[in-house]
């Protein structure tokens, strides 16, 4: 068994070397091609997808070999079409999974380093190879995300990030020699003793992925864990299944090809009426838990995960803080688009828009508040009037609950500030059925924070009137500090209030962007470059990838004896 | 202010670089000599301290200038005279504590690396230099340590660790680039990028140390949140506050020194009648808690610390198993001495000694189960018959609460089993009024799990008869996996059995010895090479030394702007 794993290392050594130089420096690198056509043989590869992610609808059933199935379930709804995509799922007892999870590790997590790397590194291959185009498919018609995005954002970028988790494990796990010569002199002996250090997994991961964005964080979770030799179970969310059954069945054929046990990645599935969440993390078995998802149950997560130790990303209130431009447009058409974005289901999307009450200064002038505001709202207008552009950059509302959130909020909004922008069905050109929203833009002063003081996940912005410069800063960081933040952005011609802002971000642990203009996204994290969740606010601590992601995955287990007496010197 | 940091850190990198060397080979190392009188100019030294010590009884007041000093307390009794150490210390408002502690941080946090190595390694050699003997008597008069073993276990191992420490601290502060460019094309435009990654501290430390070993794990701990940049507030154990009072002291003369906030290290002290441990990991500015202490209050922490992140050791179930040996009487005595060792009062102490009720195979025939118990008691008592003998190895109990636990363990032990060695205050040749008690030995079955699974903290062991070998492996690393063992020992000279235990201690978390005879003693850990607690069981997660003990101690955040046309290619 040992020569086909090494050739899989082997094989991917190059890829893996030049992902661990570009973890050291973190410039831009991947693999992939970035866009869908740039894939090779794309067109064929764009028609084999489709025709997977159909032939999955034409089944009705999602087969997985998984242990100790007692039914199935399967209740996912395509944004695209508000139709049932009638794919149902094993859904398996609970415990048995989790039996079956313990035993697989052994022989996993007594392989080499090489071998699991090599067999990791074949499974992100073969996703990118095979399953690419199925995922953006499943992806768009669960998650409602564009079909550029679902190839970017859930695709090549969540390889990326899945690499990333190795390389860091790899650092860590070899951050222990596996063997050590000891020798010291006790009163008149000398003792020698030969040491050896084991790599123990924690246990078995139970990894929750999210709705709107599952494998960017799963994957390199997932890799996480399995990289320092645990078993994984996966959660989706019920309502986006279908992408973490194909990573699971792609997972699961290249351990068993590798000769591993396949039930090192299962899945347990639930239903909205009756979630099993915390039956998960309460599990005697739970060692690690993976958790993006809401804030209220990350939090209990958080909270009750104990002795699991646990990897969370929640809460995303992002900030923006508008302080002055030297070319004020450029700025506004790239919030505009950061906040369109996936109709601003990231979690790193911006949310609070902080602009002195002044107006913002400009190299034509002061322009005052309220024009920032209109002319923000306009932009966001601009982007979202032509159906086929709107299709492409707002994408498709993942919940129903979006919706309500939007209305209720508007009403909140227009009593206590006033509406800059109302949201409004949009007609997607290619899916007339699809649930789509225009942004929601609030215009609020800080008298209104009730309103804005946390997560409102989904397409809706408040442009926020403050006392000043000074006043915006401490505003927009105590966002971040108290309810959580991913992301901060920032537009200043003064470098000592820049400077200000970078230390007062990094106190309350957002990823800052300054100053940004142009085509790229704002709120866009690059794989091997940008860090994410810092662990310094309620935002989680899923930092992907760090040394603290990956080093607590695994102890440090050694036995000592005396070497016989001869092989002492 | 940069020379004299960058002078400090060049004064230590000789050692600090060969530290660096022993973490990766994890071969013996120590910078420091192990024996009392190996000690530079030691007659001297030992004076000095003893001197050290007297003053601060004779003086009655240990003066620390810490913020918001509210009163005075101190209850510490030493075990050797069982009179009240007369030293009153500053107790100071929790609030004001935490409100200096989060004040110091900033200049801290943006010191270089270097710089705070250079500082916190001159700490060490402060502490190395001027304070070691003093701590010595510190340790004896409040722990009850041994003269030696108070100068090697809680004075240079102690050192060590945290010079340790340092060393994965700086491996994890190093793994982060401070800056990258980034250069993407979007569509047509190339976008460039300059990211600057800072090294964000989490918050205020709350560093709990115990009564019977306060500077061993405390060193460590502080070192790797102070070298992350993290302020620490010291709680020591109300019985034992002087040794770390010296340390607070001398942290915050070396950090004033420096030109750094000695608030950086501050104490936080309670008293038995009146404790605030709860509020202190309660705290809204706790961001870290390093705890050693009992199993009680330590899983109340591991429950209740989040958000903040928590590094424990708290239970250590330590087991023996005992199936074969090829000198029984060289293994008896080894078992013995460890037994003996500081009345049992390490972390590292065995306490369940698994004996198949066959017996014991050696090359003389198979020793009976009965006689193996007998002559393993025997052993113990020939170490504590004589005074002399028997006080540089049992020293004194700590705790009178140990007696009582003793007294009722000897009668419950009578009932269910049988007394192997009764408990008896011996005299202490040079204090005649000293807290003494020789080893508590208790021969049992496994039908008698009641009684001893769970840590019982001080010098008492059982010897428990098993069904057969296999029996005692799985009663042993069953005590291990669900009461939290840190150590366990061996003695089998079967390779077969050997490898079986290895695997199975492996994922019970516990660190394992084997067929160790000789005059080291058993439960030896060495600094540099001996991984401490593993994670993986309910003994706690504090490594002592490995990335996952430093990495969550402080977050990336970075910032990223473009770069300006000009400096673009």
């Amino acid at each position: 068994m040992t020569m086909p794993h090494e050739s899989l290392y082997e094989r991917h050594r190059p890829v893996f070397e030049r992902a661990q130089q570009a973890c050291e420096t973190r410039e831009c690198w991947s693999p992939y091609p970035e866009m869908p056509d740039k894939y090779p043989d794309a067109p064929q590869a764009k028609a084999a997808g489709l025709q997977a992610f159909e032939a999955h609808r034409a089944s009705g059933r999602y087969a997985l070999d998984l242990p100790g199935v007692t039914g199935w379930v399967g209740e996912e709804v395509s944004p695209y079409t508000q139709q049932p995509l009638g794919i149902v799922y094993p859904q398996c007892d609970v415990d048995t999974l989790f039996a079956a999870a313990e035993k697989s590790m052994a022989g996993w997590a007594e392989a080499a380093i090489e071998t699991r790397m090599g067999v990791l590194m074949q499974v992100l291959d073969t996703l990118y190879r095979e399953h690419l185009f199925e995922i953006v498919h499943a992806v768009m018609h669960t998650a409602g995300q564009s079909y550029n995005m679902a190839y970017a954002g859930s695709g090549v970028n969540a390889l990326d990030r899945g690499i990333e988790a190795l390389v860091y494990a790899e650092q860590a796990l070899r951050s222990v020699t596996p063997h050590a010569r000891w020798q010291r002199r006790f009163g008149s002996a000398e003792i020698a003793l030969e040491k050896t250090y084991r790599l123990v997994p924690r246990g078995v991961a139970v990894c929750f992925s999210c709705a709107s964005f599952p494998t960017w964080n799963a994957w390199p979770s997932m890799m996480a864990s399995l990289a320092t030799g645990n078993p994984v179970i996966v959660k989706p969310h019920p309502a986006t299944v279908l992408p973490m059954a194909i990573t699971v069945r792609a997972f699961r054929h290249a351990l068993q090809a590798a000769g591993f046990d396949p039930n090192l990645v299962t899945m347990a599935l639930d239903t909205v009426a009756d979630p099993i969440g915390k039956v998960l993390v309460k599990h005697p078995k739970t060692a690690i838990v993976d958790f993006t998802g809401s804030v209220r149950f990350g939090q209990w997560v958080e909270q009750n995960a104990h002795p699991a130790v646990c990897y969370t990303e929640t809460a995303g209130c992002n900030t923006v803080v508008l302080e002055s431009a030297p070319d004020l447009d450029a700025a506004l058409r790239s919030l505009a688009t950061t906040l369109c974005m996936f109709s601003a289901q990231m979690c790193t999307s911006p949310q609070n828009i902080y602009v002195p009450r002044e107006g913002v200064d400009t190299p034509q002038g002061r322009v005052p508040f309220e024009e920032v505001a209109r002319r923000l709202a306009d932009a966001v207008q601009a982007l979202t009037t032509e159906p086929k552009k709107a299709a492409m950059i707002l994408a498709a509302i993942q919940s129903p609950q979006t919706l309500a959130l939007l209305q209720q909020l508007q009403e909140d909004g227009a009593r206590c500030g006033q509406v800059l922008l109302a949201p409004a069905a949009y007609p997607h050109p290619e899916f007339p059925q699809a649930r789509t929203r225009t942004p929601l833009m609030l215009q609020v002063t800080t008298a209104d924070r009730a309103l804005y003081a946390q997560e409102r996940f989904g397409p809706v912005s408040f442009v926020i009137a403050c006392q000043d410069a000074d006043d915006a800063l401490a505003q927009a960081t105590q966002d971040a500090r108290t309810e959580g933040g991913l992301t901060a952005f920032l537009y200043s011609t003064r470098e000592d209030y820049i400077a200000r802002a970078e230390a007062a971000y990094a106190r309350a642990g957002a990823q800052l962007t300054i100053n940004l203009t142009g085509p790229m996204p704002l709120n866009f994290a690059a794989a091997y470059s940008d860090y994410h969740v810092t662990g310094l606010n309620p935002a989680g601590n899923a930092t992907l990838t760090n040394l603290a992601f990956v080093a607590g995955r695994f102890g440090v287990v050694q036995s000592r004896r005396p070497i016989t007496a001869g092989a002492c010197s």
